[in-house]
């Protein structure tokens, strides 16, 4: 399988990586279709949601199927655009520069008829051992929890991070906690693991911790409604 | 040095296990003192805050130097009960049967006196090799820190595991995003990480989120909130 990558940010670098090895792989750029390969008999799209329409017209003549990798967009968007089309969605979070065990990354695929189902699963063969199918309506939901679990996450450590720099503690000091609060998810379901001043509706702790944010209403309110949906109240 | 550790609990039974080849210790049942040793040099307190003076109460003519390990309670609740008192703070999450490596864990200390700091110092570092001074204003602001990327982050695993689970999915198929969202922690500030629709401000991604989370008022105010402080909006 000739395989054009089209998209010149970290989802389409790391594929690039994944795949180099195994098929005929070309990473091509989304504006400039610069290394389009001629004969090419799917592209995989790792472009910004708003521009999947759009690269979609440009390849439109140049590949008989073409597949997203987003989680939010629908696999019906393609259609116009090709008469075979799909969905490759790596539940992933790409950085540049960062190494990834591209084995264990979970595949959610979708395509518009079997023939492309077997193309694309094809692929993502090639990467991982973890390939699921799933509908545009249930990945949705699926990028809905990665949301909570990555995005929102990550936010929380950015909160934590500037308490402790601001107090003049290392932010390498509690990275042996986040590490084991993850860790803990491999024996105890998140409601076993949950512990703190608000499972115990320990309302003085509480408090206190408010008075702390006391100059800060957004982070206040990230607290308040945090610890009400742990404490149950 | 002869320790008693005081406490039924995870923190007690995970020091314990951390000291016991190292020096002489014993972990004392908090409610009936049982194990208590005679001659003892330091009783290190692991229990619930709200116990934390009731059990200096009873250990009062038992050990000259009382020490409590919680992040939260100020060293003075000790000095009605002691004459050398400190704070011995291990800034981990602990749990039943789960493994630390203890020599990781960053230890907080305070104490009244030089002399009992001396002692908290050696203890903690039979423990680890991270110890660290800190006031007991400064160790709440630190609790604070924990609290979100411990307690907090803990939760939003709840939800997307929730979220996972009604749409059946594997909650083990989100674990290697959320082990990778971490590690990059130890090349990116949680800033220069951050990803997802609240950073990219994409309006059309956050309104269908909040759709699918129509009928549950609790969990569109977290995401909500959370967007909101990504997007600085």
């Amino acid at each position: 399988m000739k395989i054009a990558l089209v998209g010149n940010g970290n989802v389409a670098s790391h594929l690039y990586e994944a795949l180099k090895n195994k098929t005929e792989v070309y990473q091509v750029n989304s504006r400039t279709m610069e290394n389009f390969p001629k004969g090419c008999d799917i592209a995989v799209l790792c472009v910004k949601d708003d521009a999947i329409s759009e690269v979609s017209e440009k390849i439109n003549e140049l590949s008989p199927v073409i597949v997203h990798t987003s989680g939010s967009v629908s696999m019906d968007v393609l259609s116009p655009f090709a008469s075979h089309y799909g969905v490759m969605y790596p539940l992933q979070t790409f950085t540049k520069g960062i190494e990834i065990p591209y084995n264990e990354i979970p595949f959610f695929i979708e395509a518009s008829d079997k023939e492309t189902e077997g193309k694309i699963t094809e692929i993502a063969s090639l990467i991982s051992e973890n390939i699921n199918f799933c509908d545009s309506d249930r990945r949705k939901k699926l990028h809905l929890a990665s949301v909570f679990a990555c995005n929102f996450t990550n936010a929380l450590f950015g909160i934590s991070f500037d308490i402790l720099k601001e107090n003049e503690f290392s932010t390498d000091d509690i990275k042996p906690l986040i590490k084991q609060t993850v860790s803990k998810l491999d024996i105890l379901s998140p409601k076993e693991a949950q512990t703190g001043p608000a499972k115990r509706n320990d309302i003085k702790v509480m408090q206190a911790h408010l008075d702390l944010l006391s100059n800060n209403s957004d982070l206040k309110e990230i607290y308040r409604i945090l610890s009400s949906h742990i404490s149950g109240t």
